[in-house]
C-alpha cells in the first residue's frame, strides 16, 4: 500500500499505534496539539535538531529505510550527548511523495525504535506530502543537570584533549557504499559500512563527563574531526596540539586504507564526518579520574592531544609535524 | 547573492547575528551542540513540530519569503496556545536550493521574528541543501503550569462551545490569492489576505483558558472548524450541537460570499483550514466568568453551541437542521 492510499491521518494512526503510550515524565504524547514533559526539578530542558534531505543527506537506493530512521535520530541524540545530557523525547516530521510504499515507512520507524532504544520517547511530529522526495526533521530534547552542560567555549589551555567513538570509519563506510573502495573481507565491509548507517551516539560517555566534575567541554564528531575541534578552539578562543598515533583509528579502518595504494591513513580519521563520536577536553589534575570512571563504565577513551595558547590546530606524527590533509568537512551549500 | 556562495556556515552566522543573543530563560541559543533552557519550577514543558514543503503547503510565486517566514512560526505558536502553554523557543530548519536568494533568507527571517514578536527566542535549527525546493521544519517548546494544560480529550457534554479567533477568513484569502475568487474592495482583500498570511495565534487567550479553572479543553483550527471540532468529539468521545449563526463569520467574508452566487456563506467558517483560532468548551457554571474574564482581557469570544452525548457533530441554522456542506479539511496524501 502506498501512503496516499493510508492517508495522512490513516499514517499517523499508524505511526501512534506503534510508537505506544506516553510513560513518564512524558505526560502527553502524540494526539494532542503538543506533547506535554514535566521536567526534573533542578535540570535544564536542552534541545536539538536536524534536517535531512533525499538525494542529499542519502540517496534512497542507497540506504535501507530503517537505517534512514536509526541514523536520522541517532544524529540527533548524539548532539544531546555532547551537551551531556540523556534525551527523553524525540519529534520526527516526515515528507514523503505520495506513492511511498507504507512498508517502507514502517522499516523507517523500526529503525527510529531502534535507535531511541527504549530511553528517547517519540512524542510527536508531522507527517506531510513532499513530491520532490523524502523530507525529515528529528528534534529531540533531553536534560542536564542544571549547570553542568558540556559547552564547546569550555575548553583551557592546557587540558587533554579526548576522544571517545572511532573516528573516520563512517566516511570509509560510505566509501565502500558508493563503490568508491572495494573490500573484500565481509566482517570489515559490516563493520564500516555499519559505523556510517548505524552510528551510536555517545550517551554514556557524555552523562559520565557532565557529572565528573573535571570536564566542561564536548562537541560530536558531525563534519570531522579538525572542523568539529575547530568549533572548539574558535568558541573558546584556543588552539591545540594533536598527536595522531593518540587518535581511535580502528583495524579496520586501517586495513582499508592499506589496500588502497598511496592513501594517507589519517585523511578520514582527521576530516571524515557523521563518526559521531565525542571530542572533549579534561582538566590536567582530572586526567587519573577520568580514566578511572571511563574504565569502570566501560567506556574506552583515547587522549589525542593538549589544548594550547593561540588558534591553531597542530599536529604531530611521533612527534614530528604532520602536514594536514585538505581541510575538508562538508558545508552544506558550498559543496552541496 | 545565493545560499550556495555564502555558504552554509555563513549563513548560519548571518541568521544568528539577526537572531540575537539568548536571554533568560533561555542559557544557551544557537551556536553549541543544542540549547539550553532553565524550566520554570511547577510548569510542564510544551512541544510541537510542523513541516511545510513547497509546492505543498506553499507556492514561491505566490508568497512573499516575509509571510512564509511568519505563517511557519505563527502555526506553531497557535498549538503552544491551544494547549494553555506560553511560547518560549523556537528552532527552525531550512532545507533550500543553492540559488536561493540570501536576501530572501533575510526576508523569511524577517517574517519569523515579527511572528515570535519578541517573545518567542529562535534558539537553533538546521540549514542544509535542498535541490528539490524549500522545506520548513520548525519547533516550538512552551511552558504551562502543572496539570493545566488544555486537553483535547477534556470535553464533557453540556459544556458550551466556543471559538476566538475567526473562522474561514484564511480561506477566503487563499481562494484570492489562487484568483478563485475577484474582490474589489482593497480593504477588504488586505484582510482577508492578511488573515491566510499572517494567521494571529491565540496565545493570550490560551494562557486565559489554562489559567481560568473553567476551561480545560481547546484546539486550534488548523484543519477547519468542523474537522477540528471532530477531533475534540472523537477524543473526549461526546457529540456537538452548534448553531450557525454564532459562528465568528467577519462582515469581509460574508461580502465576498454574498458577491459570489450561490455561495453558501457556511462553506469557508466550516470547512476552510489555516485560521489558527482556538476551539474551547467552558463548563456551564463559568460561561458567566469567561464572558467577563475575556472581555476584562479585550478578547472577543464567541458562543456556538454545546457539547453532547454522542458522537456526531449536528449543525444548526435558527434553530433548523442545516445540511453541513462537504466535509472538507485537508488530508496529505489523500488530496495532496
Amino acid at each position: 500500500m502506498k501512503v496516499r492510499e493510508l492517508g495522512e491521518f490513516g499514517l499517523i494512526e499508524r505511526i501512534a499505534r506503534r510508537v505506544g503510550e506516553a510513560r513518564e515524565p512524558v505526560v502527553e504524547g502524540i494526539g494532542d496539539d503538543a506533547s506535554i514533559l514535566t521536567p526534573t526539578p533542578g535540570y535544564e530542558i536542552v534541545t536539538t535538531t536536524d534536517m535531512l534531505i533525499e538525494g542529499v543527506h542519502f540517496l534512497l537506493e542507497k540506504t535501507l529505510p530503517y537505517d534512514l530512521g536509526f541514523k536520522s535520530l541517532a544524529v540527533n541524540i548524539s548532539d544531546i550527548a555532547a551537551m551531556g545530557a540523556i534525551p527523553i523525547q524525540a519529534f520526527v516530521s516526515l515528507g514523503l511523495p505520495g506513492d511511498t510504499l507504507v512498508e517502507d515507512v514502517d522499516l523507517f520507524y523500526d529503525g527510529i525504535l531502534e535507535s531511541a532504544s527504549g530511553d528517547t520517547q517519540i512524542s510527536g511530529g508531522d507527517t506531510v506530502s513532499s513530491p520532490g522526495g523524502w523530507a525529515i526533521s528529528v528534534t529531540v530534547i533531553g536534560e542536564v543537570l542544571e549547570g553542568s552542560a558540556l559547552r564547546r567555549d569550555a575548553a583551557r589551555a592546557g587540558e587533554r584533549v579526548y576522544v571517545c567513538g572511532p573516528l573516520g570509519d563512517s566516511a570509509a563506510g560510505l566509501a565502500l557504499m558508493l563503490g568508491k573502495v572495494i573490500v573484500d573481507d565481509r566482517d570489515t565491509k559490516d563493520y564500516l559500512l555499519k559505523a556510517h548507517n548505524r552510528p551510536q551516539p555517545q550517551v554514556k560517555m557524555g552523562r559520565l563527563l557532565s557529572e565528573s566534575g573535571v570536564s566542561g567541554c564536548a562537541v560530536d564528531v558531525s563534519d570531522g574531526f579538525m572542523q568539529d575541534l575547530g568549533h572548539i578552539c574558535k568558541a573558546s578562543r584556543v588552539g591545540a596540539r594533536i598527536d595522531l598515533e593518540g587518535l581511535p583509528v580502528s583495524p579496520q579502518l586501517i586495513q582499508v586504507a592499506a589496500e588502497m595504494a598511496g592513501a594517507d591513513p589519517f585523511l578520514w580519521p582527521l576530516t571524515g564526518g557523521e563518526d559521531y563520536s565525542i571530542i572533549f577536553t579534561v582538566q590536567p589534575e582530572g586526567v587519573n579520574s577520568m580514566e578511572r570512571m571511563s574504565d569502570a563504565e566501560n567506556l574506552k577513551i583515547s587522549m589525542v592531544g593538549e589544548i594550547v595558547e593561540g588558534e591553531t590546530i597542530d599536529l604531530f606524527l611521533d612527534g614530528k609535524p604532520y602536514e594536514r590533509p585538505d581541510e575538508g568537512g562538508f558545508d552544506h551549500f558550498l559543496k552541496g
